[in-house]
């Protein structure tokens, strides 16, 4: 067994974090050390935490952090920041207030970024939630600035989705746009203190009619002041519940077999895109780049035939 | 030729929406499609149009599209909505207002959505893009919500990249956050006539001051009141000076070469992704899936297994 593998099943942080950092970076050793802790996998609750900007997720999440921690759980948090294409840094301001949690052992976070991925940042994140559960936290909360696509794609291995909105500011028509009402297992009304909770309460319970969710499983809305605590225990009852109600339904397995099922195919992408990276990079198809730059031949011809290449066994005349 | 890239040619509009909606569900046919209509693109001014939500980035390209008309121009649009991966459907509210170019044939408008596609709108709008400027567009407007990782891919086709900010609202910093700053050529300051539009201003300016970008391109801020058309004149000189600038510098034909070179890579990941998509409906590789859903192997050891058998001209024994 890989070392940094032993490490995190005897739950020593900085082997977590190495292992997190060896998948932000995809150094080779992540794929072994990801198989030896699948098996010690599939324990804690991971929840999404979702909603639009300035909702307050941040401060929601770090509210929720010490709830947990004081019913003794451990908390793991995976912070995903569409971070530039360009610089690859992220101005975490708000991840400031996490730090509040800095100094104890039971809390481990940790802020994805697009750093030199692909759009791999979800397939990042997944990787970095099983080392977390390998690791021993009972729970880890998956926040997300959630808007975008790839947001979406990374609430796939939540088991409970909570989608987070404030009164005022027309939140509840920029999130249906958005098409993140639909993966909500739970609303919050957070900063229910402030004017307009009613209002946008009655919203989500209009929408929720007009919406197509699970015959079983309406989404509850819990409303929460995160900034004064209120609210938290009733969320995660709610939270509970729709654990309880997956188990009994069936619906828990069937969910993480199927995303079980997904991630066979995002990682044998991720790899086939990886080994057609390696052969660029040795040079491999030099010359079908160079006719596309060059405005000599058009992009789908050239894909095509690097395409044909690659599945004939990829043994090239003459190189 | 294909009889739908003729009448694209030809400027036919019935053409050029069937090719796209060809595009948007993966037909067979749209790559020679696209592969014969690929020599008469690159004339378009390709303007990508970006910003938090209820920016007005809508109610902008609406004013925009109306200034284009005046001048004669022939104007695209490819409105990027992520929607919900379940039901596929977008409450596209705001694209209502676009109806008052709906009769005007000199205005192609389409919105794209995730429907269907596994994270392939990025490419799918490159390519509608494509049969907008071979169907004869002056420019085309690329409108995105502009804060997921996929909508930063997205402007990856724009020569011009406009990030949309409101006074009020906490914008430059959700903005900041998202990355997307830094993809700015340029920023509009739109509904300038709302209290906050200097203060707004001034943030911007420091941070600009702050970020890299280019040290012969500092993006100018350009105030519009798009509801009352006010400003698009003068957000339209910057447009052409930033164009202007392009083209003596350089950086347009690189930035072109350089983006369709990704472009190849992309097309030849999405190809890999479909190969293997069809070999799973054919029933290849059931038994790893099966094991993984059964939790008998993890999923790594599964995805390496596949991609071996992939890579090894694929001739899976006793299949």
């Amino acid at each position: 067994m890989h070392d940094i593998a032993k490490r995190i099943l005897q739950g020593e942080v900085r082997g977590a974090a190495r292992a997190i950092t060896c998948i932000e970076n995809d150094y080779p050793e992540r794929t072994q050390i990801l198989r030896e802790i699948f098996p010690y996998t599939g324990r804690a609750k991971r929840i999404g935490i979702t909603g639009t900007p300035g909702a307050g997720k941040s401060s929601l999440v770090d509210a929720l952090i010490g709830f947990l921690r004081e019913q003794d759980l451990k908390v793991g948090v995976a912070a995903v920041d569409p971070t530039s294409p360009f610089t690859g840094g992220a101005l975490l301001g708000d991840r400031v207030r996490m730090q509040n949690h800095a100094l104890d052992s039971g809390v481990f976070i940790r802020s994805m970024g697009t750093r030199g991925s692909l759009g791999g940042l979800s397939r990042k994140t997944k990787d970095a939630v099983r080392v977390m559960d390998a690791f021993g936290c009972d729970v880890v909360l998956i926040e997300t600035v959630g808007v975008g696509q790839s947001e979406l794609d990374v609430m796939n291995i939540a088991d409970t989705t909570i989608v987070v909105l404030t009164p005022g500011g027309g939140d509840t028509v920029q999130a249906f746009k958005a098409g993140i009402m639909e993966i909500a297992d739970l609303f919050v009304i957070n900063k229910a203190d402030l004017p307009g909770a009613d209002k946008l309460q009655t919203e989500v319970e209009q929408m929720l009619d007009l919406a197509k969710h699970d015959a079983a499983w309406r989404p509850p809305i819990v409303r929460t002041v995160s900034t004064r605590r209120l609210g938290l225990e009733q969320l995660w009852e709610q939270v509970e519940r729709h654990h309880a109600y997956l188990q009994a339904s069936g619906e828990w397995g069937l969910r993480r077999s199927r995303r079980l099922q997904e991630e066979v195919l995002e990682i044998v992408s991720q790899r086939m895109q990886q080994v057609v990276r390696e052969r660029l990079a040795a040079g491999s198809y030099a010359d079908q780049l160079a006719a596309v730059a060059a405005g000599e031949a058009d992009p789908y011809s050239a894909a095509e035939e690097i395409v044909r290449r690659l599945f004939a066994g990829d043994r090239e005349p003459g190189k």
